[in-house]
Protein backbone atom coordinates (compact mmCIF):
# COMPACT_ATOMS: atom_id res chain seq x y z
CA UNK A 1 0.00 0.00 0.00
CA UNK A 2 1.74 3.56 -0.86
CA UNK A 3 1.98 6.50 1.39
CA UNK A 4 -0.96 8.89 1.21
CA UNK A 5 -0.43 11.93 -0.78
CA UNK A 6 1.54 14.56 0.22
CA UNK A 7 0.34 17.37 -1.44
CA UNK A 8 -1.30 18.02 -4.24
CA UNK A 9 1.10 18.19 -7.16
CA UNK A 10 -0.36 14.83 -8.74
CA UNK A 11 -3.87 15.67 -8.71
CA UNK A 12 -5.77 16.40 -11.69
CA UNK A 13 -9.68 17.75 -11.32
CA UNK A 14 -11.96 16.64 -13.97
CA UNK A 15 -13.92 20.40 -14.91
CA UNK A 16 -17.08 17.99 -15.28
CA UNK A 17 -16.31 17.06 -11.31
CA UNK A 18 -17.19 20.76 -10.68
CA UNK A 19 -19.74 21.29 -13.50
CA UNK A 20 -21.07 24.33 -12.40
CA UNK A 21 -18.17 26.62 -12.52
CA UNK A 22 -16.99 27.62 -16.26
CA UNK A 23 -13.75 26.78 -17.25
CA UNK A 24 -12.27 30.40 -15.98
CA UNK A 25 -13.51 29.74 -12.43
CA UNK A 26 -12.87 26.38 -12.61
CA UNK A 27 -8.75 27.44 -13.52
CA UNK A 28 -8.74 29.86 -11.00
CA UNK A 29 -10.27 28.12 -8.16
CA UNK A 30 -7.75 25.05 -8.91
CA UNK A 31 -4.87 27.15 -9.25
CA UNK A 32 -5.46 29.14 -5.92
CA UNK A 33 -6.15 25.63 -4.04
CA UNK A 34 -3.07 24.59 -4.96
CA UNK A 35 -4.14 21.82 -7.40
CA UNK A 36 -1.67 21.46 -10.62
CA UNK A 37 -3.55 19.47 -13.43
CA UNK A 38 -7.06 19.90 -14.76
CA UNK A 39 -8.61 17.64 -17.34
CA UNK A 40 -10.79 19.28 -19.61
CA UNK A 41 -14.67 18.09 -20.67
CA UNK A 42 -15.33 19.60 -24.67
CA UNK A 43 -18.88 20.99 -23.41
CA UNK A 44 -16.53 23.86 -21.01
CA UNK A 45 -14.86 24.77 -24.13
CA UNK A 46 -18.10 25.80 -25.58
CA UNK A 47 -17.97 28.99 -27.31
CA UNK A 48 -14.51 29.53 -26.32
CA UNK A 49 -10.74 29.16 -28.72
CA UNK A 50 -9.25 26.04 -27.44
CA UNK A 51 -5.80 28.09 -28.00
CA UNK A 52 -6.62 30.46 -25.34
CA UNK A 53 -8.02 28.27 -23.33
CA UNK A 54 -4.68 26.55 -23.12
CA UNK A 55 -2.89 30.07 -22.33
CA UNK A 56 -5.22 30.80 -19.68
CA UNK A 57 -5.11 27.18 -18.35
CA UNK A 58 -0.90 27.08 -18.48
CA UNK A 59 -0.54 30.94 -17.49
CA UNK A 60 -2.73 29.77 -13.87
CA UNK A 61 0.26 26.95 -13.36
CA UNK A 62 -1.91 23.81 -14.24
CA UNK A 63 -1.22 21.82 -16.49
CA UNK A 64 -3.73 20.35 -18.70
CA UNK A 65 -3.82 16.47 -18.59
CA UNK A 66 -6.51 15.28 -21.44
CA UNK A 67 -9.30 16.36 -23.08
CA UNK A 68 -12.78 14.49 -22.32
CA UNK A 69 -13.70 12.70 -24.62
CA UNK A 70 -13.20 11.19 -27.93
CA UNK A 71 -15.12 8.30 -29.18
CA UNK A 72 -18.47 6.98 -29.84
CA UNK A 73 -17.03 5.09 -32.74
CA UNK A 74 -20.06 2.80 -33.45
CA UNK A 75 -22.94 3.54 -35.86
CA UNK A 76 -25.52 1.53 -37.54
CA UNK A 77 -24.67 3.39 -40.66
CA UNK A 78 -21.54 4.29 -42.67
CA UNK A 79 -22.61 7.34 -42.73
CA UNK A 80 -22.58 7.69 -39.11
CA UNK A 81 -19.23 5.79 -38.44
CA UNK A 82 -17.70 8.41 -40.82
CA UNK A 83 -18.90 11.25 -38.92
CA UNK A 84 -18.06 9.88 -35.74
CA UNK A 85 -14.38 9.55 -37.42
CA UNK A 86 -14.60 13.57 -38.21
CA UNK A 87 -15.36 14.43 -35.10
CA UNK A 88 -12.80 12.34 -33.40
CA UNK A 89 -10.24 14.53 -35.54
CA UNK A 90 -11.96 17.76 -34.67
CA UNK A 91 -11.33 16.45 -31.27
CA UNK A 92 -7.62 15.54 -32.03
CA UNK A 93 -7.12 19.28 -33.37
CA UNK A 94 -8.73 20.83 -30.42
CA UNK A 95 -7.12 19.04 -27.90
CA UNK A 96 -3.75 19.65 -30.28
CA UNK A 97 -4.81 23.55 -29.78
CA UNK A 98 -6.02 23.43 -26.32
CA UNK A 99 -1.79 21.75 -25.59
CA UNK A 100 -3.77 18.39 -24.62
CA UNK A 101 -1.60 15.62 -24.59
CA UNK A 102 -4.14 13.55 -24.73
CA UNK A 103 -7.48 12.33 -25.27
CA UNK A 104 -9.48 9.60 -23.41
CA UNK A 105 -12.18 7.42 -25.73
CA UNK A 106 -15.29 6.63 -24.61
CA UNK A 107 -15.95 3.82 -27.04
CA UNK A 108 -19.10 4.04 -28.02
CA UNK A 109 -21.75 1.49 -28.46
CA UNK A 110 -25.49 0.72 -30.40
CA UNK A 111 -28.07 -0.40 -28.08
CA UNK A 112 -29.15 -3.44 -29.50
CA UNK A 113 -25.94 -3.71 -31.96
CA UNK A 114 -24.02 -6.88 -31.40
CA UNK A 115 -21.29 -6.03 -28.78
CA UNK A 116 -18.77 -8.16 -31.44
CA UNK A 117 -19.70 -5.56 -34.22
CA UNK A 118 -19.40 -2.63 -32.02
CA UNK A 119 -15.74 -3.69 -30.91
CA UNK A 120 -14.91 -4.24 -34.31
CA UNK A 121 -16.27 -0.53 -35.64
CA UNK A 122 -14.43 1.07 -32.79
CA UNK A 123 -11.67 -0.60 -33.94
CA UNK A 124 -12.26 0.42 -37.28
CA UNK A 125 -12.55 4.04 -35.92
CA UNK A 126 -9.82 4.39 -33.60
CA UNK A 127 -7.58 2.83 -36.84
CA UNK A 128 -8.67 5.86 -39.00
CA UNK A 129 -8.01 8.54 -36.47
CA UNK A 130 -4.21 7.50 -35.29
CA UNK A 131 -2.54 8.77 -37.72
CA UNK A 132 -4.12 12.28 -37.44
CA UNK A 133 -3.50 11.79 -33.71
CA UNK A 134 0.15 10.64 -33.97
CA UNK A 135 0.37 13.82 -36.57
CA UNK A 136 -0.67 16.67 -33.73
CA UNK A 137 1.03 14.79 -31.17
CA UNK A 138 -1.91 13.72 -29.14
CA UNK A 139 -2.24 10.32 -27.73
CA UNK A 140 -5.20 8.47 -27.08
CA UNK A 141 -6.56 6.08 -24.34
CA UNK A 142 -9.17 3.49 -24.33
CA UNK A 143 -11.22 3.77 -21.14
CA UNK A 144 -13.45 0.69 -20.71
CA UNK A 145 -16.07 1.78 -19.03
CA UNK A 146 -18.78 -0.97 -16.48
CA UNK A 147 -20.44 -3.21 -17.64
CA UNK A 148 -23.44 -1.66 -16.61
CA UNK A 149 -22.53 1.15 -20.11
CA UNK A 150 -22.18 -1.53 -22.63
CA UNK A 151 -25.44 -1.06 -24.13
CA UNK A 152 -25.12 2.54 -25.22
CA UNK A 153 -22.02 3.99 -23.93
CA UNK A 154 -19.18 1.04 -24.64
CA UNK A 155 -18.82 -2.19 -25.99
CA UNK A 156 -15.18 -2.18 -24.51
CA UNK A 157 -16.14 -2.78 -20.88
CA UNK A 158 -12.95 -4.65 -18.88
CA UNK A 159 -9.07 -3.79 -18.95
CA UNK A 160 -8.65 -7.11 -20.79
CA UNK A 161 -10.50 -6.11 -23.81
CA UNK A 162 -9.04 -2.20 -24.27
CA UNK A 163 -5.64 -3.69 -23.61
CA UNK A 164 -6.06 -6.35 -25.84
CA UNK A 165 -7.81 -3.89 -28.72
CA UNK A 166 -4.76 -1.25 -28.07
CA UNK A 167 -2.14 -4.81 -29.00
CA UNK A 168 -4.36 -5.35 -31.86
CA UNK A 169 -3.46 -1.64 -33.25
CA UNK A 170 0.13 -1.36 -32.16
CA UNK A 171 0.67 1.85 -31.61
CA UNK A 172 2.78 4.24 -29.51
CA UNK A 173 -0.43 7.04 -29.47
CA UNK A 174 -2.60 4.62 -28.26
CA UNK A 175 -2.87 3.50 -24.81
CA UNK A 176 -5.07 2.76 -21.83
CA UNK A 177 -6.96 4.32 -19.42
CA UNK A 178 -7.91 2.97 -15.95
CA UNK A 179 -11.06 4.84 -14.67
CA UNK A 180 -11.40 2.63 -11.26
CA UNK A 181 -15.28 3.16 -11.40
CA UNK A 182 -15.28 0.95 -14.19
CA UNK A 183 -12.90 -1.61 -13.43
CA UNK A 184 -12.53 -1.62 -9.49
CA UNK A 185 -15.16 -4.94 -9.74
CA UNK A 186 -12.44 -6.78 -11.83
CA UNK A 187 -10.64 -9.57 -10.33
CA UNK A 188 -7.95 -9.17 -13.31
CA UNK A 189 -7.37 -5.99 -12.43
CA UNK A 190 -3.99 -6.33 -10.97
CA UNK A 191 -2.43 -8.06 -13.10
CA UNK A 192 -4.21 -5.96 -16.03
CA UNK A 193 -2.61 -2.60 -14.77
CA UNK A 194 0.77 -4.72 -14.81
CA UNK A 195 0.43 -5.83 -18.09
CA UNK A 196 -0.26 -2.86 -19.23
CA UNK A 197 3.16 -1.01 -17.39
CA UNK A 198 4.89 -3.84 -19.52
CA UNK A 199 4.05 -2.43 -22.56
CA UNK A 200 4.43 0.95 -21.61
CA UNK A 201 0.28 1.92 -22.47
CA UNK A 202 -0.99 2.69 -18.91
CA UNK A 203 -1.79 6.67 -20.63
CA UNK A 204 -4.17 7.56 -17.68
CA UNK A 205 -5.49 6.85 -13.85
CA UNK A 206 -8.98 8.10 -12.67
CA UNK A 207 -10.40 8.13 -8.98
CA UNK A 208 -13.51 8.73 -7.43
CA UNK A 209 -16.09 5.98 -5.30
CA UNK A 210 -18.81 3.35 -6.19
CA UNK A 211 -21.15 4.54 -3.10
CA UNK A 212 -23.65 2.03 -1.69
CA UNK A 213 -26.42 2.57 -2.79
CA UNK A 214 -25.89 3.93 -5.86
CA UNK A 215 -28.97 5.38 -6.91
CA UNK A 216 -28.14 7.14 -10.38
CA UNK A 217 -26.19 4.69 -13.05
CA UNK A 218 -24.81 7.95 -14.02
CA UNK A 219 -24.39 10.91 -11.85
CA UNK A 220 -24.42 9.33 -7.98
CA UNK A 221 -20.04 8.55 -8.17
CA UNK A 222 -18.49 9.32 -4.44
CA UNK A 223 -15.99 11.17 -3.48
CA UNK A 224 -12.38 9.00 -2.56
CA UNK A 225 -13.43 7.25 0.94
CA UNK A 226 -17.49 7.46 0.39
CA UNK A 227 -17.50 3.98 -1.20
CA UNK A 228 -16.04 0.51 -1.53
CA UNK A 229 -13.17 0.88 -3.99
CA UNK A 230 -10.21 0.46 -2.29
CA UNK A 231 -8.14 3.50 -4.30
CA UNK A 232 -4.72 3.91 -2.55
CA UNK A 233 -4.23 0.30 -2.77
CA UNK A 234 -5.13 -0.06 -6.35
CA UNK A 235 -2.83 3.16 -7.08
CA UNK A 236 0.01 1.06 -5.70
CA UNK A 237 -0.43 -1.32 -8.53
CA UNK A 238 -0.78 1.58 -10.69
CA UNK A 239 2.43 3.16 -9.35
CA UNK A 240 3.96 -0.48 -9.44
CA UNK A 241 3.68 -0.62 -13.22
CA UNK A 242 5.57 2.43 -13.80
CA UNK A 243 2.63 5.12 -13.76
CA UNK A 244 3.52 8.51 -12.50
CA UNK A 245 1.39 10.94 -14.17
CA UNK A 246 -1.82 12.52 -12.27
CA UNK A 247 -4.43 11.30 -10.25
CA UNK A 248 -7.26 12.37 -11.91
CA UNK A 249 -10.57 12.84 -9.75
CA UNK A 250 -13.44 12.27 -12.34
CA UNK A 251 -17.01 12.61 -10.57
CA UNK A 252 -20.43 12.91 -11.99
CA UNK A 253 -22.64 13.45 -9.22
CA UNK A 254 -25.76 15.39 -9.09
CA UNK A 255 -26.21 15.88 -5.92
CA UNK A 256 -22.55 17.50 -5.75
CA UNK A 257 -23.23 19.49 -8.42
CA UNK A 258 -26.23 20.79 -6.62
CA UNK A 259 -23.67 22.07 -3.39
CA UNK A 260 -21.31 25.25 -3.17
CA UNK A 261 -18.79 24.25 -5.36
CA UNK A 262 -15.65 26.14 -3.02
CA UNK A 263 -16.40 24.12 0.22
CA UNK A 264 -17.04 20.60 -2.46
CA UNK A 265 -13.39 21.60 -3.80
CA UNK A 266 -12.20 21.70 -0.18
CA UNK A 267 -13.83 18.06 0.72
CA UNK A 268 -12.33 16.59 -2.76
CA UNK A 269 -8.85 17.63 -1.59
CA UNK A 270 -9.31 16.49 1.83
CA UNK A 271 -10.48 12.67 0.62
CA UNK A 272 -7.47 13.20 -1.88
CA UNK A 273 -4.87 13.21 0.91
CA UNK A 274 -7.16 10.43 3.16
CA UNK A 275 -8.68 8.26 0.93
CA UNK A 276 -6.51 7.60 -2.46
CA UNK B 1 -29.93 -19.33 -33.68
CA UNK B 2 -32.60 -21.37 -32.31
CA UNK B 3 -36.51 -21.36 -33.13
CA UNK B 4 -38.76 -19.51 -31.47
CA UNK B 5 -40.68 -21.56 -28.73
CA UNK B 6 -43.80 -23.47 -29.57
CA UNK B 7 -45.48 -23.37 -26.58
CA UNK B 8 -45.16 -22.62 -23.07
CA UNK B 9 -43.95 -25.99 -21.56
CA UNK B 10 -40.32 -24.71 -20.99
CA UNK B 11 -41.86 -21.29 -19.34
CA UNK B 12 -40.55 -20.78 -15.82
CA UNK B 13 -42.32 -17.27 -14.38
CA UNK B 14 -40.60 -16.05 -10.78
CA UNK B 15 -43.05 -15.35 -8.55
CA UNK B 16 -40.91 -11.81 -7.40
CA UNK B 17 -41.85 -11.06 -11.38
CA UNK B 18 -45.53 -10.33 -10.74
CA UNK B 19 -44.83 -9.44 -7.15
CA UNK B 20 -48.30 -8.07 -6.46
CA UNK B 21 -49.44 -11.13 -6.64
CA UNK B 22 -50.09 -13.93 -3.99
CA UNK B 23 -47.99 -17.33 -4.50
CA UNK B 24 -52.05 -18.64 -4.60
CA UNK B 25 -53.09 -16.04 -7.60
CA UNK B 26 -49.88 -16.21 -9.50
CA UNK B 27 -49.99 -19.79 -8.86
CA UNK B 28 -53.72 -19.88 -10.55
CA UNK B 29 -53.01 -17.43 -12.65
CA UNK B 30 -49.75 -18.90 -14.61
CA UNK B 31 -51.76 -22.27 -14.33
CA UNK B 32 -55.00 -20.98 -16.55
CA UNK B 33 -51.97 -19.28 -18.86
CA UNK B 34 -50.60 -22.68 -19.75
CA UNK B 35 -47.36 -21.89 -17.87
CA UNK B 36 -45.73 -25.13 -16.82
CA UNK B 37 -42.96 -23.90 -14.05
CA UNK B 38 -42.31 -21.53 -11.25
CA UNK B 39 -39.50 -20.50 -9.63
CA UNK B 40 -40.74 -19.16 -5.53
CA UNK B 41 -38.99 -16.15 -4.10
CA UNK B 42 -39.14 -17.03 -0.06
CA UNK B 43 -41.11 -13.81 0.81
CA UNK B 44 -44.17 -15.30 -1.50
CA UNK B 45 -43.52 -18.34 1.32
CA UNK B 46 -44.12 -15.85 4.07
CA UNK B 47 -46.94 -17.24 6.32
CA UNK B 48 -47.29 -20.60 4.61
CA UNK B 49 -46.26 -24.04 4.99
CA UNK B 50 -44.14 -24.65 2.60
CA UNK B 51 -44.67 -28.60 1.81
CA UNK B 52 -48.59 -27.35 1.58
CA UNK B 53 -47.55 -24.80 -1.00
CA UNK B 54 -45.56 -27.15 -3.03
CA UNK B 55 -48.89 -29.30 -3.06
CA UNK B 56 -50.81 -26.62 -4.44
CA UNK B 57 -48.16 -25.98 -6.96
CA UNK B 58 -48.45 -29.26 -8.26
CA UNK B 59 -51.97 -29.91 -7.84
CA UNK B 60 -52.08 -27.25 -10.44
CA UNK B 61 -49.99 -28.86 -12.97
CA UNK B 62 -46.90 -26.39 -11.99
CA UNK B 63 -42.93 -27.76 -11.51
CA UNK B 64 -41.37 -25.89 -8.66
CA UNK B 65 -37.94 -25.00 -10.60
CA UNK B 66 -36.41 -23.30 -7.79
CA UNK B 67 -36.45 -21.22 -4.52
CA UNK B 68 -34.59 -17.94 -4.63
CA UNK B 69 -32.94 -16.84 -2.96
CA UNK B 70 -30.23 -18.79 -0.59
CA UNK B 71 -26.60 -17.14 -0.50
CA UNK B 72 -24.95 -13.88 1.34
CA UNK B 73 -22.17 -15.62 2.71
CA UNK B 74 -19.54 -12.80 3.58
CA UNK B 75 -19.97 -10.68 6.94
CA UNK B 76 -17.14 -8.58 8.24
CA UNK B 77 -17.90 -11.22 11.66
CA UNK B 78 -17.84 -15.04 11.95
CA UNK B 79 -21.26 -14.48 13.99
CA UNK B 80 -22.29 -13.26 11.07
CA UNK B 81 -20.91 -15.99 8.86
CA UNK B 82 -22.47 -18.34 10.40
CA UNK B 83 -25.86 -16.91 11.03
CA UNK B 84 -25.60 -17.02 6.95
CA UNK B 85 -24.93 -20.79 6.78
CA UNK B 86 -27.86 -21.47 8.72
CA UNK B 87 -30.12 -19.43 7.50
CA UNK B 88 -28.50 -21.37 4.49
CA UNK B 89 -29.44 -24.48 5.35
CA UNK B 90 -32.97 -23.39 6.84
CA UNK B 91 -32.97 -22.48 3.05
CA UNK B 92 -32.40 -26.12 1.78
CA UNK B 93 -34.79 -27.23 4.31
CA UNK B 94 -37.37 -25.19 2.67
CA UNK B 95 -36.42 -26.18 -0.24
CA UNK B 96 -36.85 -29.62 0.06
CA UNK B 97 -40.27 -29.22 1.99
CA UNK B 98 -41.18 -26.85 -0.72
CA UNK B 99 -40.38 -29.75 -3.53
CA UNK B 100 -37.80 -27.06 -4.81
CA UNK B 101 -34.87 -29.23 -6.70
CA UNK B 102 -32.89 -26.33 -6.62
CA UNK B 103 -31.42 -23.04 -4.57
CA UNK B 104 -30.20 -19.91 -6.55
CA UNK B 105 -27.25 -18.52 -4.71
CA UNK B 106 -27.13 -14.56 -4.34
CA UNK B 107 -23.85 -14.74 -3.22
CA UNK B 108 -23.18 -11.95 -1.37
CA UNK B 109 -20.94 -8.95 -0.66
CA UNK B 110 -20.13 -6.32 2.37
CA UNK B 111 -19.60 -2.61 1.23
CA UNK B 112 -15.91 -1.88 1.76
CA UNK B 113 -14.61 -5.19 2.74
CA UNK B 114 -11.91 -6.90 -0.33
CA UNK B 115 -13.99 -8.67 -2.95
CA UNK B 116 -10.91 -11.59 -2.59
CA UNK B 117 -12.17 -11.64 1.16
CA UNK B 118 -15.86 -11.84 0.31
CA UNK B 119 -14.87 -14.67 -2.27
CA UNK B 120 -13.07 -16.85 0.47
CA UNK B 121 -16.26 -16.03 2.73
CA UNK B 122 -18.60 -17.08 -0.13
CA UNK B 123 -16.57 -20.39 -0.68
CA UNK B 124 -16.32 -21.16 2.93
CA UNK B 125 -20.47 -20.43 3.59
CA UNK B 126 -21.16 -23.00 0.01
CA UNK B 127 -18.81 -25.40 1.40
CA UNK B 128 -20.33 -25.19 5.14
CA UNK B 129 -23.65 -26.18 3.46
CA UNK B 130 -22.86 -28.26 1.01
CA UNK B 131 -23.65 -31.41 3.18
CA UNK B 132 -26.64 -30.64 3.90
CA UNK B 133 -27.94 -29.92 0.56
CA UNK B 134 -26.69 -33.36 -0.86
CA UNK B 135 -28.56 -35.01 1.95
CA UNK B 136 -31.72 -32.87 1.73
CA UNK B 137 -31.50 -33.30 -2.30
CA UNK B 138 -31.62 -30.35 -3.17
CA UNK B 139 -28.90 -28.71 -5.58
CA UNK B 140 -27.14 -25.17 -5.59
CA UNK B 141 -26.14 -22.90 -8.43
CA UNK B 142 -23.79 -19.71 -7.72
CA UNK B 143 -25.66 -16.89 -10.20
CA UNK B 144 -23.23 -14.69 -10.69
CA UNK B 145 -24.50 -10.57 -10.20
CA UNK B 146 -23.71 -8.05 -12.76
CA UNK B 147 -20.59 -6.39 -11.50
CA UNK B 148 -22.57 -2.91 -10.66
CA UNK B 149 -23.64 -5.44 -7.45
CA UNK B 150 -20.27 -6.08 -6.46
CA UNK B 151 -20.90 -3.73 -3.56
CA UNK B 152 -23.27 -4.90 -1.90
CA UNK B 153 -24.49 -8.29 -3.42
CA UNK B 154 -22.48 -10.80 -4.81
CA UNK B 155 -18.45 -10.57 -5.20
CA UNK B 156 -19.14 -13.35 -7.95
CA UNK B 157 -19.80 -11.15 -11.02
CA UNK B 158 -18.85 -12.95 -14.15
CA UNK B 159 -19.48 -16.57 -15.47
CA UNK B 160 -15.81 -17.97 -14.68
CA UNK B 161 -15.60 -16.74 -11.23
CA UNK B 162 -18.81 -19.11 -10.70
CA UNK B 163 -17.12 -21.75 -12.40
CA UNK B 164 -14.16 -21.79 -11.45
CA UNK B 165 -15.83 -21.68 -7.62
CA UNK B 166 -17.83 -24.56 -8.29
CA UNK B 167 -14.53 -26.77 -10.02
CA UNK B 168 -12.64 -25.65 -6.41
CA UNK B 169 -15.48 -26.75 -4.29
CA UNK B 170 -16.36 -29.86 -6.48
CA UNK B 171 -19.76 -31.36 -6.02
CA UNK B 172 -22.24 -32.30 -8.20
CA UNK B 173 -24.77 -30.76 -5.78
CA UNK B 174 -23.10 -27.32 -6.92
CA UNK B 175 -23.77 -25.45 -10.23
CA UNK B 176 -23.84 -22.20 -12.35
CA UNK B 177 -27.16 -20.31 -12.80
CA UNK B 178 -27.17 -18.25 -16.09
CA UNK B 179 -29.00 -15.12 -15.65
CA UNK B 180 -28.77 -12.66 -18.87
CA UNK B 181 -29.06 -9.63 -16.84
CA UNK B 182 -25.98 -10.08 -15.29
CA UNK B 183 -24.16 -11.36 -17.99
CA UNK B 184 -24.99 -10.67 -21.45
CA UNK B 185 -22.03 -8.10 -21.92
CA UNK B 186 -19.50 -10.73 -20.75
CA UNK B 187 -17.30 -11.25 -24.05
CA UNK B 188 -16.31 -14.79 -22.56
CA UNK B 189 -20.00 -15.48 -21.83
CA UNK B 190 -20.09 -17.90 -24.97
CA UNK B 191 -17.13 -20.43 -24.02
CA UNK B 192 -17.91 -20.01 -20.31
CA UNK B 193 -21.58 -21.84 -20.87
CA UNK B 194 -20.12 -24.43 -23.18
CA UNK B 195 -17.64 -24.85 -20.34
CA UNK B 196 -20.34 -25.09 -17.69
CA UNK B 197 -22.45 -27.88 -19.95
CA UNK B 198 -19.01 -29.92 -20.78
CA UNK B 199 -18.79 -30.58 -16.41
CA UNK B 200 -22.40 -30.68 -15.88
CA UNK B 201 -22.89 -27.61 -13.95
CA UNK B 202 -25.41 -25.51 -15.89
CA UNK B 203 -28.92 -25.80 -13.56
CA UNK B 204 -30.73 -22.73 -14.29
CA UNK B 205 -31.25 -19.74 -17.34
CA UNK B 206 -32.78 -16.74 -16.36
CA UNK B 207 -34.25 -14.04 -19.38
CA UNK B 208 -35.47 -10.96 -19.25
CA UNK B 209 -33.80 -7.76 -21.12
CA UNK B 210 -32.01 -4.40 -20.76
CA UNK B 211 -33.57 -1.37 -20.81
CA UNK B 212 -31.56 1.81 -22.71
CA UNK B 213 -32.01 3.79 -20.40
CA UNK B 214 -31.99 1.59 -17.64
CA UNK B 215 -33.27 4.04 -14.75
CA UNK B 216 -32.76 2.21 -11.27
CA UNK B 217 -30.06 -0.02 -11.14
CA UNK B 218 -32.44 -2.73 -9.36
CA UNK B 219 -35.87 -2.90 -10.38
CA UNK B 220 -35.97 -1.52 -13.86
CA UNK B 221 -35.34 -4.60 -15.62
CA UNK B 222 -37.11 -4.96 -19.43
CA UNK B 223 -39.36 -7.66 -20.54
CA UNK B 224 -37.81 -9.80 -23.43
CA UNK B 225 -36.96 -7.86 -26.37
CA UNK B 226 -37.38 -4.36 -24.67
CA UNK B 227 -33.87 -4.22 -24.36
CA UNK B 228 -30.20 -4.71 -25.92
CA UNK B 229 -29.66 -8.51 -25.15
CA UNK B 230 -29.45 -11.09 -27.62
CA UNK B 231 -31.80 -13.57 -25.54
CA UNK B 232 -32.36 -16.48 -28.77
CA UNK B 233 -29.02 -16.48 -29.30
CA UNK B 234 -27.71 -16.89 -26.10
CA UNK B 235 -30.56 -19.43 -25.49
CA UNK B 236 -28.90 -20.95 -28.77
CA UNK B 237 -25.58 -21.17 -26.58
CA UNK B 238 -27.35 -22.54 -23.33
CA UNK B 239 -29.43 -25.06 -25.24
CA UNK B 240 -26.10 -26.54 -27.50
CA UNK B 241 -23.98 -26.51 -23.64
CA UNK B 242 -26.46 -29.46 -23.34
CA UNK B 243 -29.69 -27.86 -20.81
CA UNK B 244 -32.68 -28.29 -21.70
CA UNK B 245 -34.39 -27.52 -18.26
CA UNK B 246 -37.00 -24.04 -18.34
CA UNK B 247 -36.43 -20.58 -19.31
CA UNK B 248 -37.35 -18.45 -16.31
CA UNK B 249 -38.41 -15.27 -16.70
CA UNK B 250 -37.68 -12.82 -13.74
CA UNK B 251 -38.15 -9.38 -14.39
CA UNK B 252 -37.81 -6.99 -10.87
CA UNK B 253 -39.55 -3.56 -12.52
CA UNK B 254 -40.95 -1.15 -10.61
CA UNK B 255 -43.37 0.02 -13.02
CA UNK B 256 -44.61 -2.94 -14.81
CA UNK B 257 -45.74 -4.11 -11.33
CA UNK B 258 -47.82 -0.83 -11.07
CA UNK B 259 -49.67 -2.53 -13.81
CA UNK B 260 -52.64 -4.62 -14.02
CA UNK B 261 -50.65 -8.02 -13.97
CA UNK B 262 -52.93 -10.57 -15.64
CA UNK B 263 -52.21 -8.06 -18.74
CA UNK B 264 -48.65 -8.29 -17.96
CA UNK B 265 -48.67 -11.99 -17.73
CA UNK B 266 -50.35 -11.93 -21.50
CA UNK B 267 -47.36 -9.75 -22.25
CA UNK B 268 -45.00 -11.59 -20.93
CA UNK B 269 -46.08 -14.89 -22.91
CA UNK B 270 -46.17 -12.51 -26.44
CA UNK B 271 -42.70 -11.68 -25.32
CA UNK B 272 -41.82 -15.19 -24.39
CA UNK B 273 -42.32 -16.56 -28.08
CA UNK B 274 -41.17 -13.62 -29.78
CA UNK B 275 -38.16 -12.38 -28.19
CA UNK B 276 -36.50 -15.42 -26.38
Amino acid sequence: MPDAPKDFSRLCVHTITTRPWSIEEAVGRYSKAGIRGITVWRQALEGRDASAAGRMIRDSGLSVVSLCRGGFFPSPTAKGRDEAVGENKRCIDQAAALGAPLIVLVCGAVPGQALEESRKQIRDGIAAVLDHASAAGVRLAIEPLHPMYADSRSAVNTMRQAREMRSLLGSPWLGVAVDLYHVWWDEDLEQEIAACGRDGSLFAFHICDWKTPTTDLLNDRGLMGEGCIPVRKIRGWVEAAGFNGFNEVEIFSTSRWATDQGAYLSEIQKAYLNHS
